[in-house]
């Protein structure tokens, strides 16, 4: 007996999800292959129309929200019946590659055109999403569109952000709905609730490489929290000063380092670690540092150890200073997200059902589904991308490897839009 | 019995020193009360016409070399003799202070009036050198007025410096020089060698002012041998990527700083390392650094010392390692300078004599001296400066500690000029 779920992986086409992505590609192409396609530019205008008009030829309606997220919606068999909803955002890194984003909208466009190619009705509609300023890379910060659409933030509160060339965030929104003006609007509201969120993305990290196996089942986005460390000490002469007069900030950023690399041990090697920020001053070569500053960035995907942990960082470092004090101050903290069995189950099965090798494993970094999340069960399917380079023009992932992520898609989205 | 030098002590005026010195302080003055007054600019040759008409005006004769060296000459009874010199520089730091290389030059114009004044008269001359560009702060590198009256450099070599607004060395010194037409010309010659060389400096180090003494009798210049590290990684996704996997170039580098910590460690603390300046690139708070750069200055007075742990520098950091790879380029290396016993001598006597409390010590920074050391006797007087701090405008003196340095100037010079 062929379900509807088997139908709709069969269905999906790799090589004119490939060739979508391809297309999407040429349009913001930088050296090296990459994408700089920053988020209510003409390039994203572009395109969106070419979205659109896929999506159309494919039975799909198509409106706009108040937060130009871009909706595509194939009805069901129960038009009252709650949305299953996919989808990514369009926006990529100034840097950026082809697949980071673009590869969750294209998606699930393949999947609204699978099943209007096979004929397949689902009983809930099927609704493809593009979150506007995911990547925050011209607007800070990132996932605007899913914020305000969730309530998260009001979108009033977006309305001052200014891009690099000092445009407001709100001038360029109001910019892009004028010129989409014949694209229906829908309201900006999250009521009622979707039936379920599930968001397709390249894993951006290496694991799934490493391991050899075709999908990760993402059971929730690892919390995050964010520090600056200024370490004041005194500034003196390289050649006179005996260290033991000395107040050496670099030192000490040494000594502090080293103190979170063993409050940060983890063995299990979940747990992410970062120093990626590092600024001395004078900076002389033959000066003693007066001042050293420094990010970290802490994730994991457990609440309760990224409350110990995060809290007890400030006293580690300053237990670890000799004669120069430190100002600790956290400049992010996001909770950790972990996504309901309803959405994860149901990818598992669905990449156990087409026999691809596969793993639960959380997502290291933020995505439009910690969003989405508190409202409805939601849920994320990652594919391998080669070396784990993701934000840098050689992102890459093969035509297979995008193909057999969309066909858990296809089959995730026709189970829960079934039920 | 009096002696001439106990006379010449005596008539050194703290009071007409002090003033001297303030009066230099106002050219070239800065917030804070420091002085800006780089070599062969307009200010440096207001300060050089100063102190000219103050030499005339004590006898002396000035004549002036072809590196802009600048020389005040009281001749003595034999003027066959070779003339005992002394002297230092008058260009500052950037944001110097009021005392760094004036002071040596004012302390020896000082001796000369004393004399003057006081009718003594010495069998060797005595001469007061003005070294051209000690600091490097216009054109680097700097000492190049000693090294190249003293063999060291040719001043050839020194031509195409250019300066911060792009202005040749050898067209600032051709344009000192015809603006010192008027100032009789000396050969740029080190022959017939000084029968002694003794410069007067501030400490720059907090060592005499914590231990309560007036006198440093310094016995030599530290070497130094200066690095710089590039640890060269793999940038990757602070949220996404495994400690385990990670090549990360800050973390070596903490690594690396930790394992020279323990190689340069020094009971005696003795020894100088500094990490002064540190570069992280990407350097964002998200990224894992690919590449990570520090400096090393590393100072030791005695050469077994600086040979053994400074040959083992890049081992050290070499075996520090986790994944990344280092660079590591020693980018100059300086053979420490052990003064002659018969200058040290002298002045640990005329400290004595005058009952000043004095330490031998070696010189943490580096001096004109440590370039005529090679061709006479030489040695370096250091008087205390309020809390080790130079190379900045909160340098001080107190007028007693350099008038009680410039004492014990007179009483050596008195002494060797004698002999």
């Amino acid at each position: 007996m062929t379900t509807l779920a088997d139908r709709a992986a069969t269905a999906v086409d790799g090589a004119r999800q490939w060739s979508r992505l391809m297309e999407m590609a040429q349009i913001g192409s930088i050296a090296g292959g990459g994408v700089n396609r920053a988020c209510l530019t003409p390039l994203d205008r572009d395109a969106r129309r070419r979205l659109m008009a896929w999506a159309q030829a494919a039975g799909a309606t198509v409106t706009i929200d108040d937060a130009a997220n871009l909706w595509l919606r194939r009805e069901g068999s129960d038009p009252a019946a709650a949305p299953v909803l996919t989808g990514s955002h369009m926006d990529s890194q100034p840097e950026g590659g082809r697949f980071d984003g673009i590869y969750g909208v294209i998606a699930g466009l393949e999947v609204l055109e699978a099943m209007h190619a096979a004929g397949l009705r689902t009983r809930r509609a099927i609704e493809v999403v593009a979150w506007t300023n995911e990547e925050g890379g011209r607007f800070a910060p990132g996932c605007m569109g899913s914020m305000a659409w969730s309530g998260t933030r009001r979108l009033a509160d977006f309305a001052d952000a200014r891009d690099p060339e000092g445009i407001r965030f709100e001038d360029a929104l109001s910019a892009h709905l004028a010129a989409e003006a014949d694209v229906p609007r829908r309201p900006l509201v999250s009521a009622p609730r979707p039936a379920a969120y599930v968001e397709a993305h390249i894993e951006q990290g290496p694991l799934l490489e490493a391991a050899g196996e075709d999908i990760g089942v993402v059971t929730g986005i690892q919390g995050s929290r964010w520090y600056t460390v200024t370490i004041t000490g005194e500034t003196a002469h390289a050649g006179t000063t005996p260290l033991k007069l000395r107040r050496d900030a670099v030192q000490d950023m040494v000594r502090a380092i080293t103190a979170l690399n063993a409050l940060m041990d983890d063995p299990t090697d979940v747990l992410r670690f970062t120093v990626g920020r590092v600024e001395v001053a004078p900076n002389a070569p033959n000066s003693v540092a007066n001042r050293a500053r420094f990010t970290i960035d802490f994730r994991h995907p457990d609440g309760a150890v990224l409350a110990a942990r995060g809290d007890a960082v400030a006293d580690a470092i300053r237990a670890a200073l000799r004669g120069t004090t430190a100002e600790v101050q956290e400049t992010s903290h996001a909770l950790p997200n972990v996504f309901e069995p309803t959405v994860v189950d149901a990818i598992e099965r669905a990449a156990a059902s087409l026999g691809l090798r596969h793993r639960r494993m959380p997502s290291g970094a933020g995505h439009d589904a910690q969003f989405v999340a508190p409202l409805c069960p939601s849920g994320m399917i990652f594919v391998p991308c080669r070396g784990g380079i993701s934000h840098n023009p050689a992102e890459y992932a093969s035509p297979d490897q995008l193909a057999a992520g969309t066909r858990v898609l296809a089959t995730t989205l026709a189970d829960l839009a079934a039920a």
